[in-house]
């Protein structure tokens, strides 16, 4: 692995286990047993690095909300978007638990992260349209545009709801159970809207990220 | 009004309308044509009145967040809680743009946040149990629990997703009306829910908050 990706990626995993402002350049460089002369070859500063985390989590958000081309959404693919929505959540918690601050510090970060979001409200749009056009969702009840801004504004304020509302002194990490049961929140928009059909599939779809909230402190 | 009740009011105005971070001590003092003295006379500093602005949006949310005792709930209760939230998402628009970041600057107020948020999930609850049991939304379909937790977390996240999302160089205030889609989006959480006989009622009330999305430059 190359030496900026190194430095990436142990960054990436300090600032979610002990939090961006507890992690200094200084830290990185120890935990990667670098000089701090290195690191800074690679990284002026911590909000480069930063910055180049933001952008990897867009690039990699946007790789996934994609919607197949030339054929019908299938079963398999709704597993595979609500997989990588998980897998989102816990890699970059560090980054959704403040996402807000972190990108109004940079007004330039701050403009492609406003692109970024509406590009991701459109995309789930085309997937809930898709899932209507495939039978999985009633096409005269479920309204995509709404669905898509509902589930964007889910995915990007659970990590924040769990860390003002759910830790406390007796839990104080995220763990990965947390942040399937932001997935159930999402999915949970269809109870309504299902096909007949479709229902016994996203159920058990459903149960899979369930977890009873008391299981998180919250009940 | 006494004195200390007129800085907080000036201060929400001052902070809602210019960003809490460009408002200092002294202009708000300067607004009300007050010495500085005076305004510190009833607040050590702006840290404490925006503690006592959260403890007002507080008791305000919680204070309509009621479900009526003995007698089940009406389409008039539903409409008088959307009207309660847009006008809490409306005149507090300044705190939850920020909230967790306001919030977590000060530990006492973290944790009452924490019980506070908890509370109101609790009470989203209930409402939704009674809406339920007041026959507007299907037993078999809908989950109180849910449903709660995501009106939560869209209620608490609509203000920020604006100001990082929607507002740009063109747009750059939110407008009573881009809080009133907020209000439409909780509401279409129903659509696939309500029973036969509420949705003609529902559905009127949904079109009292719909907005297009182009028309706050999101589409």
């Amino acid at each position: 692995m190359k030496t900026r990706d190194r430095i990436l990626q142990a960054s990436l995993q300090l600032f979610n286990e002990q939090g961006e402002r507890a992690v200094t350049t200084n830290h990185i460089a120890a935990h990667l047993g670098m000089s701090p002369g290195n690191l800074y070859y690679h990284f002026r500063n911590k909000q480069q690095i930063i910055a180049e985390l933001v952008a990897r989590y867009e690039a990699e958000v946007e790789g996934y909300l994609q919607v197949p081309q030339g054929r019908a959404l299938t079963l398999q693919d709704k597993a595979h978007y609500l997989e990588s929505i998980n897998q989102g959540l816990w890699q970059y918690r560090f980054l959704l638990r403040d996402l807000e601050h972190l990108v109004s510090a940079d007004p330039e970060m701050a403009e492609r992260y406003r692109q970024f979001s509406r590009r991701c409200v459109q995309s789930g749009q085309a997937i809930y349209q898709g899932l209507v056009d495939a039978g999985f969702l009633c096409a005269k009840r479920a309204n995509p545009e709404a669905l898509a801004l509902n589930s964007w504004l889910l995915m990007t304020s659970w990590v924040s709801f769990l860390c003002t509302t759910v830790l406390d002194g007796e839990q104080s990490e995220l763990t990965p159970a947390m942040l399937r049961r932001g997935v159930y929140q999402v999915l949970s928009q269809e109870l309504g809207l299902l096909t007949e059909q479709a229902r016994p599939a996203i159920e058990a779809l459903l149960a899979e990220y369930y977890l009873p909230l008391d299981g998180i402190g919250l009940s």
